[in-house]
């Protein structure tokens, strides 16, 4: 029989966890495995809010289990490691993004993707190999293997670097796969939210023109101006779309509602792509005329390896990009996660659990 | 004011037509421009009848004009050229596939990718750069730009090798351009008819393993012993798609009816590809959450370059690939269109014009 989560390992943890999809968190005793050979301890300085710990908190994907402690965009310092742990030492500052484990042995996890392993498992509500439950960043200090830790760069702010890991991750990656990285692409990107802004930055960085496609026009000057994106497209002002077709090498789609796909692969050149790393929950149509006269893709795109995770947060780091957050206590997070679902934040609260967690 | 087809052009030609959106075919007499200076005027012999023949002919898609001479899987013998020809001469065997015009300078032009310039001319029911519209394959005799003209192998026979100028070069190309072309390669084919029965056999020249995914559970036999596909699935047989689950790299889907893609995109491996080259007339659904966890690919391919084309056909050539086909006269066309409609043809009506076709 499970024991609770207080009871499952001996390092005694605490954090905000919900316990049924009303998505109301509150304080948790629960625990945490021994630091093994290859782990390393650190305590939790800061947390990202991405938007599926909504999903998940709330259980809208219908695959949450609770008392659910979410959070996978974490930032802390090393404070034990393991026998053989190579990576860090005491005082390193660490990150952890989405996930914490893998097979280690299929195709995918040799080839650094780790995030297609089929058995890779995440970092809160997912069972790990020990058959207990993961928690996540909303909690005190976490207990992780080194090859999922993440090594911090010493000139990135902990708090508005927190978001790469999950946010940053998700948008670098496809770039870097689908060939969307370099100067002479044009890159469309929808959505200018959490991942979008940061979107924004990477391609700039890397000498992409890119162009924000957006519903709300009031999101242009911030679009222009703020984030230094070279265009911006109403999604709706037909002309507007008109005039841009075929212009675009890529489009990275950050969208998780339903929408309609046709006016972006019309934006598209020949041979262009569309990358969704959105997951809406019902199936977009998909119109298969303007696919085959253009030999243009539709795909999808999740997260990165850890491998990449790391290249990812020390190009950041080169180029000081950091996400732009409003940094909470723990006390306001049900707030923040109500005005998250109303996508009332620029661009992602983070919550500054070093400073504001304290056991009940 | 536009001519009449018959005085369009100081060529006198003749050929079978549809008049209107019922589709029926009769003789036609109409007119062929004078041979230009890099022109190949050629007397047809052989004429595929491809399925888009027939979505034409009834102005299914919606932008037919009338009278029109359909025909794209040509093959004949050249019988004129002009001076600054350097590819042919008289007597020279020759083919013309679902192209003969294109702006030449374009982007997709200068990568040999005619098919997709956005100005591509299709062999018949489009209007040329003279202004006139084009007129196909069923009909007597035909002057192309050399350029859009093919070598005709001279190991290849003319009937059977006609419809690789459109059946043949559609899946050809997606199974290069997308990677799916060498040993190692576990290929899905849906859909054994015109274009799935030659993908089957390039799939094997090209050592490939291919599975054919068919709702026919009768099309077994005929895929596995006379075409030689190593596994046989029937796409509503769930405990079937279940075990082939995660296997495929890549999957050309040849159905142009709307059908779910789901299950097709459940077989890929990671980052597989599902490419469709049949164009359904409505929207497909497109699940979002299996695209991004494998990171795969939905595509589109629209049959393929000039160059290509010609490696095609010499490719097939050697490797003794042709369509299987029944051979009929012009007289029989209007029938040989109902039973296309039934999908009641292994695999390919070919038109023998060099010997039925006669002025009326």
């Amino acid at each position: 029989m499970a024991k609770s989560p207080e009871q499952d390992h001996p390092q005694a943890a605490f954090g905000w966890a919900a316990r049924d999809p009303s998505g109301l968190l509150s304080p948790l005793k629960f625990s945490r495995r021994t630091t093994g050979e290859k782990d390393v301890k650190f305590k939790v300085f800061f947390c990202g809010i991405c938007h599926s710990d909504l999903h998940s908190v709330r259980n809208e994907w219908g695959f949450s289990t609770y008392p659910l402690v979410p959070g996978h965009e974490i930032v802390g310092e090393v404070v034990e490691v393991g026998s053989k742990v190579e990576k860090f030492k005491a005082g390193d500052k660490v990150g952890v993004g989405c996930l914490v484990g893998s097979c280690g042995s299929c195709d995918s996890c040799h080839d650094q993707l780790e995030n297609y392993c089929p058995k890779m498992i995440l970092t809160y509500g997912a069972m790990y190999h020990d058959g207990t439950m993961t928690h996540g960043g909303y909690s005190n200090m976490m207990v992780v293997d080194e090859h999922f830790a993440i090594k911090f760069p010493q000139n990135m702010p902990l708090d508005a670097g927190a978001p790469l890991l999950c946010a940053g991750i998700t948008v670098y990656s496809p770039m870097k796969f689908f060939g969307l990285d370099h100067p002479g692409i044009h890159l469309g990107l929808v959505g200018l939210g959490g991942l979008g802004h940061v979107a924004v930055k990477f391609a700039k960085a890397m000498g992409v023109k890119v162009t924000v496609i957006s519903s709300s026009p009031g999101k242009r000057e911030e679009a222009l101006q703020r984030l230094g994106a070279d265009a911006f497209l109403i999604s709706s002002d037909t002309n507007q779309v008109q005039a841009a077709m075929g212009t675009m090498d890529g489009i990275i789609d950050t969208v998780s509602a339903v929408h309609p796909i046709l006016p972006l692969i019309g934006l598209l050149k020949q041979n262009g792509k569309l990358v969704l790393v959105g997951a809406p929950d019902r199936p977009l149509e998909l119109p298969v005329f303007p696919l085959i006269f253009g030999r243009k893709i539709v795909a999808g795109s999740c997260i990165g390896g850890i491998q990449e995770t790391q290249e990812m947060i020390d190009f950041a780091a080169k180029h000081k990009i950091t996400a732009d957050i409003e940094v909470i206590s723990i006390d306001y997070v049900n707030t923040a996660m109500d005005r998250l679902a109303k996508n009332d934040v620029k661009y992602r609260f983070v919550i500054d659990i070093g400073n504001t967690l304290k056991e009940a």
